[in-house]
C-alpha cells in the first residue's frame, strides 16, 4: 500500500469516528433524549459536526485525494479505491467552498429548527416553525451558493438527493403519472369503499412490536446487525452495514400504519445491511441516492407487503401476536390495506394517493426555490393543492404542512425521491418477474428470501457506487419510465374496485 | 471574569462535549447496540476517550488551574470555583502522570473485557473472562503506580470510590456488622419462611414497565430530565442533572426484582437530578462518592421501599398495572419482599444477606490486591466464602463469580460502597426521624415528597463537593458507625420472623 493510500485510510478512519458519534447523537435525539437534555445533545452535535467538517475539508486531505487522483497513482488503485478517490475529489471540491463557521451555524440552526418543528406540530401552530423554515431555506440557498455557484438552487437540491435525475426528467415522469392516475383515482373514490370498523378496535402496542419483530425477521433483517427504537416519525439510520437501526411509531387504533412502517423501514434497513461491507464508512458505502433507497423500502412495503400472497405464509402468526386479527379474514385484511382514501397524512396514505402527496410537495418546493413564495403563504398553497388533487382540506397545519420532518432540517429536494422510488419499483417488479417468475407464487410459497437475495445481488451490494440511472440501466436495461408503475396501478385497482 | 477563569471555563466546556459522547456511547453499548455494531462503538469510545484524556491532562489546562490556585487569584474566586480549582489541581496532578498511550490501551482493554465478561457469563465459563480479569488487575496496579506511586494499591482503589473511607475504617465497620448479623441471620434462616408461589406466576413485562414508570414518578424522578432503558444489568447514568437515565431488566416470573431495581436506580437518579445544576459537568457536579451514591439508591430501595407503609398509598395502583397482585394482599407482599434467603445473586438478595455478598467481595478484592491470589483460584475462593457465610455453593460461575459486571471494567474497590451506603442509611434514617418525625407515618400518608425534599436539601444538592465523612458529619453530626443499621435490622427482623 502506497504511503498516500495509507494516509487516506487514516483520514477516513478518523472521519468515521466523528460520523459515528454524530449518528449516535442523532439517533438518541430522535428516540430517547429527555426534553431538558436536548441542549446538551445539540451542543455536542454542533461541536463534533464542526470538527468532522474541518477534517473532511482540510487542505491535507484534499492534497492526498488530489495526489491519488493524478494519472500515475490512480491507475495503481483497486476499483473500490478508484471510486472513493474520484467521488471524494468531486465532493470535496464542493464542500471545501463552504466556510467552516457558516457550516457550523447551519448545523446548529438545523437542530433548533428540528425542535421548533416538533413544538409547532404538537401545538399545530405554523407560526412557531415559520421563522425556522425561512432560515432553512436561506441556509440552503447560501450553501448551494458555495458548493455550486451560479447553478439553479432547486436543481442542486434534487441532484443532492437523487443524482442523475434532474427536474426536466422528474417533471416528465410526474406529468405522465398525473395524467393517467388522476382519472383512475377519481373512479376509485367514486366506487364503493370497504368498512374499516374492525381495524379501529384496540390493538395492543406490545403485540404490534412483536409483529414488527416477526416481519423484520421474515423479510431478512438481521438482528445481530440492527436494532429497533421508537420515535415520533419512523426512520432508518445506519452506522455501517453492521449496525442498522429502524424506528416505528405505534398507536392502539389502526395498527395498519405501524405494520407498514415496519415493512417500509425494514426495506431500507435490509438495503443498508447488504451493502458490500468493504465500502463501510466511505463514500462508496451506504446508499446516498434517496430515490434508489426509497425504491427498496417501498418495494417491500407496496410491491410485496400490499400483495395478498405476502401474508399467506404468516397470516396465522399475525393473529397469534395481535388477537383482534383472528376476527379479520385475510381477504378483509388485503382489502383494507389497499383501501384508497383521500386522506391527509402522507405516511399513512395508500400507494395511489401517495403519488399526489409527493407531487404536491415537489410543486411546493418549486414554488419556494423557483418562485420565491414567502413562507407565510405556504400553508394556504398546501391546503389549496390538497383540495385540487385529493378533494380534501386539512383541518389544521399539524395535519397539513407541519406533518413531515424533512423541511425542518432543510432537506428540500428529498420528497420527489419517494415517488421516483415507486416509479423504479414498477420497473424492478417487471424485471424481477422476468428473471425469477411470478411474484405471487414466490410469496405464496414463502420464498421471499429469494426476492431479498435478488435485490441484494442486483441493487443493495453496490451501495453508493452506482447512480440511479446506472442502477436502472444495469437492473432493467432500460431508461426510467412511469409506464410500468401506471400499468401496475391500473391492473391492480381495476380488479380490486371492479372498475 | 478574569481571563484565566474564562480560559478554564472554555476548557471545561470542551471537555464536557467529549464526556457527553463517551457517556452516550456507553449508554448505547449497554442498552441497544447490536452484536456486530459493538466494534464500531469500541473504536469510537477508545478514540474519544484518548482525545478527552489528552485535553484533561494538557499542560495548558494544568497551567490555568495552577495559576488560579495561586494565593492571589484564588481569593477572588467564588466558592464553587474555589472548589473546582482545588479539586482539579489534586486530580490533575495524579492523572497527568498516566502516559496517554497506556490510558488509551486501558480504555480499549476495558471495552474488550466488558464484552468478554458478557460472553463468559452467558456461557457460564470463567476461563473466557479470566485473561481479561488478569489484564484489568494488572492495569489497575499499573495505573495506581502512576497516580499514587508508592501507595498501597488497594487503599488507592478504595479512596477512588469512597474518599475518606480507608480499609481500617471499613474493616472495623464490616467486622461490627459481621459479628452482630451472622447470629441474627442464622436465627432467621432457621425460622419458618413464607410461601412465595404466588410471586412465581407470569407477570406481564409491559405491566412491569408501567409499574416502574409509576414508581419513578411517585418517588420524584422527573421524566423531563430523564429516560428509561433496558440492559442486562440495571444501572443509572447521567449526562448532567438535566439528563439522567436508568435501566432495568425484566423477567416474567418474580417481578419483585424489577420492582426493587426500579426503586434502587430511581434513588440514584433522583440524587443526580437534584445536584446543584451550577455544578453540571465540573468536578463539583454529579456525585463521585460511590458509597454516598449507593446510600441514596439503597435508602429508597430498603429504608423506604421495604417499609410496608411505602406501599399503602399505591398498592391498588400496583394491582391495576399488574393484575396478579390483585390476588396478593399487602401483608403477603410485605412479607415476601422482606423474605430473607441464602441465595446466590447479589442484586436479587434481601437486605440482610446482601451485607454478606458485599463482605465476600471486599475480602476477595483484598485477596487479589494484598495477597496476589492468581485469577484462576478466584472461583474456588468465591464458592468457599459463599458456603461460609450463606451456606450455599453456586452451581456454576454465572451464578457465582461472573454475576457482577464491576470487575470487568476494572472497578475494584467499588463493592464496599454498597454496604457503606447501607451503613450510612442506618444513620440517615435515625436523623430523618429526629427531624421530620416517624417515617412510617410520613409514608403511610403518601408524603414521600417530604422525604425526597429532605434528602435533596441534606445530601443531593451538594453533589461532589462534600466527602462522605463530611456528608455524614453535616447530616448527622456524628462519626460513621454500623450500630444504627444493626439496630434497624435486629428490630425489624425480630418482629417479622418472631425471633
Amino acid at each position: 500500500m502506497s504511503k498516500t493510500v495509507e494516509d487516506l485510510k487514516n483520514y477516513l478512519d478518523r472521519i468515521k469516528k466523528y460520523e459515528h458519534i454524530e449518528t449516535l447523537l442523532y439517533w438518541d435525539m430522535k428516540t430517547l433524549v429527555p426534553k431538558e437534555g436536548y441542549d446538551g445533545h445539540i451542543d455536542a452535535l454542533t461541536y463534533f459536526s464542526a470538527e468532522s467538517f474541518a477534517l473532511l475539508t482540510s487542505d491535507e486531505l484534499y492534497e492526498i485525494v488530489t495526489d491519488l487522483a493524478s494519472d500515475e497513482e490512480y491507475e495503481k488503485l483497486d476499483d473500490t479505491m478508484k471510486f472513493i478517490v474520484k467521488r471524494m475529489k468531486k465532493d470535496l471540491e464542493k464542500e471545501r467552498r463552504i466556510p467552516k463557521d457558516r457550516y457550523e451555524a447551519f448545523v446548529k440552526a438545523q437542530a433548533e429548527s428540528g425542535r421548533a418543528w416538533e413544538e409547532a406540530k404538537e401545538a399545530s401552530d405554523f407560526s412557531i416553525f415559520a421563522p425556522h423554515l425561512k432560515k432553512m431555506i436561506d441556509f440552503r440557498v447560501e450553501m448551494c451558493g458555495y458548493t455550486d455557484p451560479g447553478e439553479d438552487v432547486f436543481e442542486v437540491l434534487l441532484e443532492d438527493h437523487e443524482e442523475s435525475m434532474d427536474s426536466a426528467t422528474i417533471d416528465c415522469l410526474f406529468e405522465d403519472l398525473k395524467s393517467d392516475l388522476l382519472p383512475l383515482l377519481k373512479k376509485i373514490l367514486a366506487a364503493p369503499q370497504p368498512d374499516d370498523a374492525k381495524f379501529r378496535e384496540k390493538f395492543d402496542i406490545n403485540g404490534q412490536k412483536k409483529v414488527q419483530d416477526m416481519l423484520l425477521a421474515y423479510m431478512g433483517f438481521r438482528k445481530e446487525a440492527g436494532a429497533v427504537g421508537e420515535s415520533a416519525h419512523p426512520f432508518t439510520l445506519n452506522f455501517s452495514s453492521k449496525d442498522v437501526r429502524v424506528t416505528n411509531h405505534y398507536r392502539e387504533s389502526y395498527p395498519v400504519n405501524a405494520i407498514y412502517s415496519a415493512i417500509h423501514e425494514g426495506g431500507h434497513a435490509i438495503f443498508e445491511q447488504n451493502v458490500n461491507p468493504e465500502y463501510d464508512n466511505t463514500v462508496a458505502g451506504s446508499c446516498r441516492y434517496m430515490g434508489v433507497h426509497e425504491s427498496q423500502s417501498r418495494f417491500y412495503e407496496n410491491m410485496l407487503g400490499l400483495n395478498k400472497n405476502f401474508w399467506i405464509p404468516i397470516y396465522d402468526k399475525l393473529g397469534e401476536l395481535l388477537p383482534p386479527f383472528q376476527e379479520i379474514t385475510l381477504d378483509e385484511f388485503y382489502r383494507e390495506v389497499n383501501h384508497v382514501r383521500n386522506s391527509l397524512i402522507r405516511i399513512e396514505a395508500d400507494e395511489v394517493t401517495y403519488c399526489f402527496h409527493i407531487i404536491l410537495r415537489y410543486e411546493m418546493e418549486k414554488a419556494i426555490f423557483r418562485d420565491h413564495v414567502p413562507v407565510e403563504e405556504l400553508p394556504a398553497i398546501w391546503n389549496q393543492k390538497m383540495q385540487d388533487y385529493l378533494e380534501i382540506t386539512p383541518e389544521n397545519d399539524a395535519a397539513g404542512i407541519l406533518q413531515d420532518t424533512h423541511w425542518s432540517d432543510g432537506s428540500f429536494g428529498y420528497f420527489p425521491s419517494y415517488l421516483l422510488g415507486s416509479i423504479y419499483d414498477g420497473m424492478f417488479l417487471e424485471q424481477l418477474e422476468e428473471e425469477l417468475g411470478c411474484v405471487d407464487q414466490i410469496l405464496r410459497e414463502g420464498r421471499i428470501s429469494e426476492i431479498t437475495k435478488w435485490l441484494n445481488d442486483q441493487i443493495h451490494q453496490y451501495g453508493s457506487t452506482r447512480t440511479p440511472k446506472e442502477v436502472i440501466a444495469n437492473v432493467c436495461g432500460k431508461v426510467v419510465s412511469s409506464k410500468p408503475l401506471i400499468s401496475y396501478f391500473t391492473k391492480k385497482y381495476t380488479e380490486i374496485y371492479n372498475l
